[in-house]
């Protein structure tokens, strides 16, 4: 893929995100990665991706005189999805993005059944689906084809490992390398997923 | 389309959504109409199409012993996006619904800038994208392309119409009829907007 030229990654990301400005990558989280790379892509006309709201169930909301409305009650719900979603190059993007500070594996336990479901259900669709790991300690990343976790997941329900080890997501998985524009070049992973590379 | 025969509206609806089932479609908003209309199409592996949940600002967060977060002070945000999106049949779908009392034209006001932005964002991906507009009083349903839209939007800023009129929707937009399976088949105008016959 060819990148267009483009201002630095911190002034992109000032015009368009409203979180604080963070230099450097140390320290970043894995989401907060991800959503700058999708302002990259974004900004560059390269893919429409956007993580998904968290769901919230409000119960009481004040509408304050001259000012805005205050949620005073509310509670977190399950999700029913995955984290991302979006369009590239007519393709829809579905991923879920995990971070472990384990060296050599990721347990199951990082995902949910829904997670599961629902990636099966945009396979069906035809849908490009996916994991985002990061080894956060390693500073690896790997982008892990869905079909391949779903695999994983129904084996370990029958009585199989329960954690996916390195080894397993090397062979697997397509890794990406940290950058600056973006910052996490995921995307490119994603056109290799399309050509069948993996 | 075929539609594969499947349980009745009501049962299909109870085994997935956990909002009260209302019974009978008068009284139902649109947004009600859709999400139940996404139960059917997901349960049939037609499509995979969620609204997207309202983003909110937390504040403050209470943890009791023994029971669940309570959230305590949050705020509504600007929504950057569409409310729906989705995957039918490899393709990327993203829409924003809209219902209005009028009988004879639909005010811009109705919409949002960062909405054409972004549906214009997608129609830059390739993505599937239109407005699903409900004529309330008129019981009324309709799929209009973006490109019909933004093009509206954009004439109306250099001081042309601000309110789409029954006739240019009629002219521009398919009509869907509410029915049982599902309440909504918008799908089916998905369909014809990617064979191009709209």
């Amino acid at each position: 893929m060819n990148f267009p030229k483009g201002q630095s990654r911190y002034s992109t990301t000032a015009k368009t995100n409203k979180e604080p400005i963070i230099f450097g990558d140390r320290g970043m989280t894995l989401e907060q990665e991800i959503n700058e790379s999708n302002n990259y892509y974004r900004n560059h006309q390269l893919g429409v991706i956007y993580k998904k709201p968290t769901p919230i169930q409000i119960v009481k909301v004040d509408y304050p005189k001259r000012s805005r409305a205050v949620i005073k009650e509310a509670y977190f719900r399950q999700a029913s999805t995955t984290d991302y979603n979006g369009v590239y190059r007519g393709y829809y993007i579905d991923f879920e993005a995990k971070e472990t500070r384990h060296k050599t594996s990721i347990p199951l336990s990082n995902f949910h059944e829904h997670q599961i479901t629902h990636l099966q259900q945009c396979l069906d669709q035809k849908g490009i689906c996916f994991v985002i790991i990061k080894f956060v300690t390693l500073q690896r990343y790997f982008v892990l084809p869905a079909s391949d976790l779903i695999n994983f997941w129904q084996r370990a329900k029958q009585g199989g490992k329960k954690s996916m080890s390195l080894q397993f997501i090397t062979n697997k998985a397509i890794e990406i390398h940290a950058g600056y524009n973006p910052i996490l070049p995921y995307l490119t992973a994603c056109e290799q997923l399309i050509q069948g590379d993996k």
